[in-house]
């Protein structure tokens, strides 16, 4: 593993080598056979390259198929998985324990059937010897529930999946805190503030972003600087180290963003994919580095909850609250 | 006033032309008339070049003394006003009103005496008419409450200043409805947040910045860089406005960032200071681009604030949440 004289795991006080896994576009005909296959191969890179640690896109087993309102129920059946692991993915977790790298995965879970069966957008963390360590299921749906013949690009998630219902949850794994988020969760700066409450050093996030939104023409040119704008400011408030990882490239008539990247607890994208493909985009982050930022921003001392409150009081943008309603609000 | 043919305001849906008034050093025995007079002539300018709203610094009306641990009470207690408006701002005041411009003013603020004195880093906005519309006390205060001397660089406004007891109010004031923050509430989301949930469309801040900490030598390459990102992540993130404006230069022997700046709801920095002197930076804001991103992050669509309680639970980090945790906190 050829790395530089400035930045060699010898010097890194708490070095972890760790991956984006970028996947290119996945037809929506490709079997999990053919996908799993391509997740393998870049583990066997990743292993090659000395990673203890690969991220893989959001929906990484499957096509996105939230950009089409899709009738045929078994179609849509088909690109859930009802067990984590199964059969089709046995390769990947048995490849991951036998190199022994830990890994960030996502997909589309159903958990039951019939009147009570839910639909969520998941990732899982796998620990370095093949076991579930964690799971998270994805809170900001972003899109339409319903098909909206005014919009020139579809977005249906909210027609797929429900809400995640198990928080913003962190684990310890690899010698990290680790937190997992999906796609659009990057975009707010709630969920990173959560896991930083927790003690998360390293976020993981896997995502399908359309490459323009044609129905937001005037945000075309910055939607590069829409996706790292939020995960840096968040690495710098909270921390943290991040690791971001596109399906990319041209997916069944649409265009998806590339830009992995991997950013530092200083803000800084350390590190970025250079095409739109499959590519593994190797880092080793200084868990250390988290301490600097922690301790500049350090949330005991400086953070004043009482004066937070609407964030978790309100949903929506509500009425201003008047110097009655601060000083009721701050006192109680 | 000259503009791009692509910037009028004729074509502009809610222009609003401000400027930030970013100031060079303040001497630590300036007198106030002394510093009223740049004030005055940074408003004369304003109101040549069309401006309908000034935005001065952080504690605009004097030295920032918090560099320093000052004994002489009586030294400390000519730093703050104890009546807004005053006899020595009175011509700031009277200039503003003739030439009909509002503007945003930092200052020291000192309340009671004897035991119930209470002093404050605060901001004021004032109206078009010269009265004031609204009124914030800085909640982030940042530093140490007492003299360090392992530091280099002493920042000791805890020392001086108690936290703010306003909470942070928005003021529908020049046909926008404006928000408040002082320096080192740039820095946290979570005012932010707070201020949009409210409905800003536009947040003005002052700061008094130092262009290196020598506490955290490897930050300095990055100080502009930190000092924008958290603004120009909120004002996506929120789909407001923002104007920033530093004290700038070398004051008593301590070097004071610039980069005054306008940031849009894109994130963009669509107007920044070139000097650490007085200088006015003139933009016209289009208030009306605040309802793309507004509409994009739809809030009351998307936001899930049962899963952000521990931003207003918890001050400083604590355990985490386990799965029956996270239950138990989303159901209740």
């Amino acid at each position: 593993m050829p790395t530089s004289p400035f930045k060699t795991e010898a010097i890194l006080e708490r070095p972890l080598t760790l991956a984006a896994a970028q996947l290119g576009p996945i037809a929506r005909d490709a079997t999990r056979a053919a996908v799993v296959a391509r997740l393998v191969a870049l583990l066997e890179q990743a292993a090659a390259r000395g990673c203890r640690l690969v991220v893989f896109p959001e929906m990484a087993l499957t096509t996105f198929f939230p950009r089409w309102h899709i009738d045929d129920e078994d179609e849509v059946t088909a690109f859930f998985e009802t067990d984590m692991p199964n059969a089709a993915v046995a390769p990947l977790f048995d490849s991951a324990a036998r190199l022994g790298i830990g890994f960030y995965l996502g997909y589309c879970e159903q958990v039951g059937s019939g009147e009570g069966r839910r639909r969520y957008n998941t990732a899982i963390l796998v620990d370095a010897a093949g076991n579930i360590a964690g799971k998270y299921r994805k809170v900001h749906v972003p899109g339409n529930p319903v098909y909206d013949p005014a919009l020139k690009l579809q977005h249906l998630e909210p027609w797929y999946f429900a809400d995640g219902d198990l928080g913003f949850p962190v684990f310890d794994c690899l010698g990290a805190r680790i937190g997992l988020l999906i796609c659009n969760d990057r975009r707010w700066p709630e969920p990173w503030r959560v896991l930083a409450l927790q003690g998360a050093e390293l976020v993981l996030l896997g995502y399908n972003s359309p490459a323009q939104l044609p129905d937001n023409p005037r945000q075309n040119a910055l939607r590069t600087e829409h996706h790292q704008l939020p995960m840096r400011a968040a690495a710098y408030q909270n921390g943290l180290w991040v690791v971001a990882t596109a399906k990319a490239g041209h997916e069944e008539g649409c265009d998806m963003m590339g830009g992995s990247c991997v950013i530092a607890p200083s803000g800084e994208v350390v590190a970025i994919s250079s095409t739109l493909g499959d590519e593994l985009l190797v880092y080793t982050a200084d868990l250390a580095l988290t301490v600097e930022y922690k301790k500049f921003f350090d949330f005991a001392q400086y953070r004043r909850p009482v004066a937070y409150r609407l964030i978790s009081e309100r949903q929506g943008v509500g009425e201003p609250l008047d110097r009655a309603a601060w000083q009721k609000s701050l006192e109680t």
